[in-house]
């Protein structure tokens, strides 16, 4: 979806538009919203869950998500105690803003800090649709294997922040981390980065911190 | 892009004619021919090299790598010792029949007896394109997770047969095989499946053996 043929650049332009909206209307009600973006299984709801059960009770949580055909994600997200809104996108491979919109009629924003919205599992297309979510963040996934920043140049150009995921799995896997970092550097210098494992837990504390300060910064006067 | 509206619609007859003389002329020169989907690092290349240097001398092997941005895959076919043609997408997040067109164009076809096309890592896009390949296969990994049947149900239900890579982290992953299979059931019932792990070799040989049981059915007088 990056080439950008006429029709394909009015899409876009339109797109775009909504985001703004969505970004503006997401402001207005104080809420810091995240867009979560991972090929399948790079595991986007573990992260998620973990995040509804480390943060609640100190932040209201949110959750938005998108999938092409179940509510899987969505019964998981409840599960871990947030309100979540399912998107089914009827087997388009994004999410786009205009969905978003849509979920965003379903919640009470102006109840909510932080909304975390986890998009299709696609290392592809979403990259090209924005939003209006405050940040944009890739889950990569140790077993993917470590060439993904050079095949995937998009996705890792674009977002904000970087989780590895299933570091426990480096013994078993042969990752070579220094090739994996060199290729991220050169598409996206200094990109913010959070190795972690949802599985033992390891390096999640980081990213939690690197949220709140997100939903501080964003709204400093937010009591709710 | 499952949603047919009727722009898309008429994309999809236009690539369908497309595969169809992809096919016929695949089927002229005595081309065995196997589309290979799967989610980014589910080990299509890696799949991709070990049939290449276990089927080598048996029978003359070319690939066609779909990427959308490097030549890394073709590359690594090459140095494991086939004719290797890359596509580069531009962006694009699956093959289509015109890509494949002229990736054919740069071929000796009458030379080859199995051509195995690697398609852009992508579990949505690439099942809606047909490219005119005799098989399509997708490649399911152990670490992606025992619930993708149920979330990518659209590239399930399209393939001819299922390879499940990894076995060999089974025992480090939480992952039930039994879950698994029954949702490929319902979406595919009796589909022919190959688990396997490309890094210790294990069940590589009955995959092997069904492409050449392919090559030889598919063209039984082939004698290059």
């Amino acid at each position: 979806m990056k080439q950008r043929r006429p029709v394909v650049e009015n899409i876009l332009n339109a797109n775009d538009q909504l985001a703004e909206e969505n970004r503006s209307r997401l402001d207005t009600a104080g809420v810091y919203a995240i867009n979560l973006m991972a090929s399948p299984g790079a595991g986007k709801t573990s992260l998620i869950e973990h995040t509804i059960k480390q943060l609640t009770g100190k932040l209201n949580l949110a959750v938005v998500d998108g999938d092409i055909a179940t509510s899987i994600d969505a019964d998981r997200a409840k599960a871990a105690g947030a309100e979540a809104v399912q998107i089914n996108t009827g087997g388009e491979c994004h999410l786009d803003a205009i969905m978003l919109q849509g979920a965003l009629n379903q919640l009470q924003l102006a109840r909510i800090d932080l909304l975390l919205v986890e998009n299709v599992g696609n290392l592809v297309c979403p990259a090209a649709f924005k939003l209006g979510t405050h940040q944009n963040v890739l889950i990569a996934s140790i077993p993917d294997g470590d060439d993904k920043p050079y095949k995937y140049p998009p996705m890792y150009r674009d977002v904000d922040a970087l989780v590895i995921n299933k570091i426990d799995l480096l013994p078993s896997i042969d990752f070579n981390m220094d090739y994996f970092q060199r290729g991220v550097q050169v598409l996206n210098p200094g990109l913010v980065t959070f190795p972690i494992s949802c599985r033992t837990g390891e390096g999640l504390e980081s990213w939690l911190t690197w949220l709140e300060e997100g939903v501080s910064g964003h709204n400093p006067t937010n009591n709710h």
